[in-house]
């Protein structure tokens, strides 16, 4: 029943998030005896000009 | 004064998004008695390559 | 398969929680032709002390 | 550690996005005593033809 | 229209709330010309045992 | 970098979720290499009668 969201920066892969997927829901199923099926991930990925650190946008830095 | 985020698959059409906003602000509108206006829906279509489910993202199933 | 995530103010009752999660499940079966147990809706009750409008919290209102 | 999250109608440039990462961070820092660097900020820009109030989209109203 | 979400650890004072309301909204106003009332804030105090950094949970470091 | 998000009903124990904040925080520097200390993982916990499914709350069922 997790609902699992990452926010990162673009630029990750399709493979690395196909790897991430893989090995999160197999984290869950271990640790909390979910099904498989109920892991639910949704990557978002946000773009430099939309993430902002120590009070600059990192397309800025 | 609910915000409502509505997170799927991306590929529904405008007319679907519209009719569940009506059916959606009514139902809060009944259940809740809040004014209409109160009411903000945010849709987040997310892609195939970005959904994972069964520890596959939907992309590669 | 989609993630209904609604965030408002404490001290809605069980009923009304109930009756939402009907209505709004209605509605993507309707729309966007879903199963019901593919639709995720989550509450989120936000204290009036976490919630500002025009630069106050609700609390101090 | 705080992670601010706006979201918002698409639309506002690069500039505006600056000077609101800039003036939130502040207000962190001088409100919170946190650093800069541990401030994180997500703009997450909506199209009005995903944002409804009032029970219509807003590329309906 | 900006919906602004801060999640952090738990333990700020009301006050601390209230003052960033107040400068977050005040930011808002002048760089994206809203009007105050459209400005909305929510707090989401996380405890410890609810956020983790470097692969630990902060109430076990 | 990666802010990651958990929703998912309560009951979960301490040790489960300090177990997962470990594998999680390991698949994201071995996969996206990151710095452990860059992994920002949330859990929230939702109540049984704040989560619906089936059109029914899960405190129902």
């Amino acid at each position: 029943m997790p609902v699992i969201t990452i926010e990162w920066l673009e630029g990750r892969s399709a493979r690395q998030k196909a790897q991430l997927a893989r090995a999160i829901t197999e984290a869950f199923v271990e640790a909390a005896k979910v099904s498989p099926e109920q892991v639910w991930i949704v990557f978002r990925d946000v773009a430099r000009a939309d993430w902002a650190m120590g009070g600059k946008l990192l397309s800025d830095r």
